[in-house]
């Protein structure tokens, strides 16, 4: 394929921004392809993206802008003259310039909408919440009326010029605005020039309202393969598109915040390199603490078994190991669960299902568990009646760990919970407190300190 | 928009099928659109997928088949006689049909190839790996030469109706086959219908070769907002193409396996209610095993200290407490790294950068923890000695944790190995260890035990 080095052109441009040859530095980034240029763009220092982007073409910084991240735009525009930030934003597509304008205070964004040329465009946009079909679909679309002929419909296009993405579905309204049908450009076009779109068109459209969830969305388009999916009012009237490029990026988005509280803690609104270091801490104290108060109870836990410690200290040299693996095994669980909730694999109502399916998964692994860590208690010397206790006490803490690990994600779903917040952190602290309950529990009458 | 209520569907069926009324199955079956159908057949048990299955139209049959999952697909399939099955491939996409001969044994594929219409669309394409963009393209493609006219192409596609996923980025080669630039379905409408290919199509068409990870075609999907994306041998020559659609597919079911791997697990190879139990046990006991016996290093550390846990039994008191809190904090780390290596906001030379910024963050976390910590340690009635080697101990192991959290998956990738092994049971089970050793050490240099 035809790839760029970034490092080279990024030094070209560096080199020419520290002689002030601004139009030597405008002259590389013009050549590349967009999504280059804001590979590169993105690279930059701050200082060095301000002293381009006035000089941009206003669409070429548009464009760019479009690629980079919502709050590094905010922070970006914010420097610009108004000027040229107007220049911009009226380059910018509208549903990128309200995401834009949403994250400005109002009084800012009200003196950009004043000098804009096209606000109308833009502003009805500003209402959806940036992660509803709403604020991801685009009011560019081209809407064909279900009487009108194919030849003629095929005229209109080659009028108008709209842009490749917003041609491929063409989505038919009747005299009402409201949703009919769909065509694809290629039925179009080898269609009989004079039979009328509602003949052609299939009536069996999928749409989705402005409140529904991108996530959503995203899972439509893939489940039916689309590349673009329309978005109507309470009355079905055709109010915008949404393309499957921004379903990817909002594929992309989702599964990083994902990953993140998978990992314990709260996402990241920029790339990881681009934020500072107090704000990662801070995304990440919350978290840490609250698990930490809760992690407390194992304290308490041994002390209530404060006796046997005391008397048998070797009872201390299993802890570790035996919250660990309870910790695993429902981690593993919980990761499972999550992503068959998300795929719609399973849902709430496969509660019971998942629940005994982790019980005898727990069993079978408990029990292989259980094997080597009763030879793993005897190597290290300790006496049988402990390592029967470890060795028990593993069963019951990985069966524990499984169930806990299979309900807790769909009772988050059931309370509308982001079934990721039963992160493996979060599983392995729960399972920390009670996994040590039930294992001085087994260790007293096993050993019978 | 149009749902369908799979669950009323599902008994319409299964009652008819009880009464072994197959006809009317096959009606309500065939009356949905085809990602329905596939929803609706998934959810039937397997001899009701058997039964249906012959009698289906072979294209809906191979429409359905190609909705679900490889290994079920193979399963199913093998139970049909050889000629339904024959008939079944005939009607699938080559790149499905190839995926399935992989799936069989060699005698099984040869015996239905020899049987199939056009076994030379399949052929070349089984020699790819299922996880390459040659098995994930499709060999069914319209390619156009350089020097037809724009009207003369339209023609072509008006002949040959294509599918529509392969009409809207038409690939342009020149007499040798090479790849030498696309246009899209919307150019070729709005040209001139006397002008050339080779003038009005895009030179700078990106591609990828057929041995190109599925990962790294769908990054390049996503970064140039393509709707396919051709693959060429190695003389640049285009063999297939990837649709926008299957990336999407592809993306899914990566973040299925990073989701699965990041909870210390190898990824399922079917859907999670799908999988039987032993299957799932098979898929976890490894890692499981693994990390018990890496982790059991932590009853050496504990031995080495074992004079110190007999004489101060409340040092054990903190030990889950300590350790978990290490874990949690690598968790937040390796789960925020291997996300920003995936969508590439950082690679394995930036492994320094994201080193300091989590030494600096670890030091603020550490530092918050261990208000906290001394806190906690106080009021359990611990002396002050033993709380401040508490409190020092947490910032160390947090700084630790964050530290290995940071280098571990970078570490990982530079051993060309998938970053997402470091997980979070991964990342606890160090920590426990080193954790322990970190406490200890500290706490005999406080309390001078």
């Amino acid at each position: 394929m035809l790839t760029i080095n970034t490092d080279t052109i990024l030094a070209q441009i560096q080199a020419a921004l520290e002689k002030n040859d601004v139009n030597s530095a405008l002259k590389v980034l013009e050549d590349l392809r967009t999504p280059d240029q804001a590979e590169v763009f993105y690279e930059l220092e701050d200082d060095e993206k301000i002293a381009l982007l006035p000089h941009l073409d206003p669409s070429v910084s548009a464009d760019i802008l479009e690629e980079l991240e919502d709050e590094e735009v905010a922070e970006l525009v914010s420097q610009l003259d108004s000027d040229s930030a107007v220049r911009i934003l009226d380059e910018m597509d509208p549903d990128e310039a309200a995401d834009f304008l949403g994250d400005v205070s109002r009084e800012q964004a009200e003196n950009y909408l004043a000098q804009m040329e096209n606000p109308q465009e833009v502003r009805p946009l500003m209402i959806h919440a940036d992660d509803s079909a709403g604020g991801l679909m685009t009011s560019e679309f081209i809407a064909l009326r279900t009487r009108m002929r194919a030849g003629d419909a095929i005229n209109v296009l080659r009028t108008y010029k709209p842009d490749s993405e917003e041609i491929y579905y063409l989505f038919v309204v009747d005299s009402e605005d409201v949703l009919s049908g769909v065509i694809g450009l290629r039925d179009l076009i080898i269609s009989d020039p004079d039979v009328i779109l509602g003949e052609i068109m299939d009536p069996q459209v999928v749409s989705v309202n402005a409140g529904t969830d991108q996530e959503e969305c995203a899972r439509i388009i893939a489940k039916y393969d689309l590349l673009a999916l329309p978005v109507v009012d309470s009355s079905r009237r055709l109010i915008g598109v949404i393309t499957v490029d921004d379903v990817i990026d909002v594929l992309e988005e989702e599964t990083t915040e994902d990953f993140q509280r998978l990992g314990g803690a709260e996402p990241l609104d920029q790339s990881y390199l681009n934020t500072g270091t107090w704000m990662i801490a801070k995304k990440r104290i919350g978290w840490l603490l609250l698990l930490f108060l809760t992690g407390s109870l194992t304290g308490t836990v041994m002390r209530m078994f404060e006796a046997e410690l005391a008397a048998v200290v070797a009872l201390a040299y299993f802890i570790p190991l035996l919250i660990g693996t309870g910790g695993n095994a429902g981690s593993q669980t919980t990761s499972t669960i999550i992503r068959a909730l998300a795929v719609g694999d399973m849902d709430v109502s496969d509660g019971l299902v998942s629940l005994w399916h982790e019980l005898r998964v727990g069993l079978i692994l408990g029990l292989g568990m259980s094997g080597f860590a009763f030879i793993r208690a005897i190597t290290w010397g300790t006496t049988p009646q402990l390592a029967f206790a470890v060795a028990f006490s593993i069963i019951a803490i990985v069966i524990w760990a499984n169930a806990s690990g299979a309900v807790l994600p769909l009772l988050a779903a059931r309370l509308k919970i982001d079934p990721t917040v039963v992160s493996g952190p979060v599983m392995s602290t729960l399972v920390d407190a009670t996994g040590l309950f039930i294992y001085f529990t087994i260790a007293k009458s096993v050993i019978g300190v």
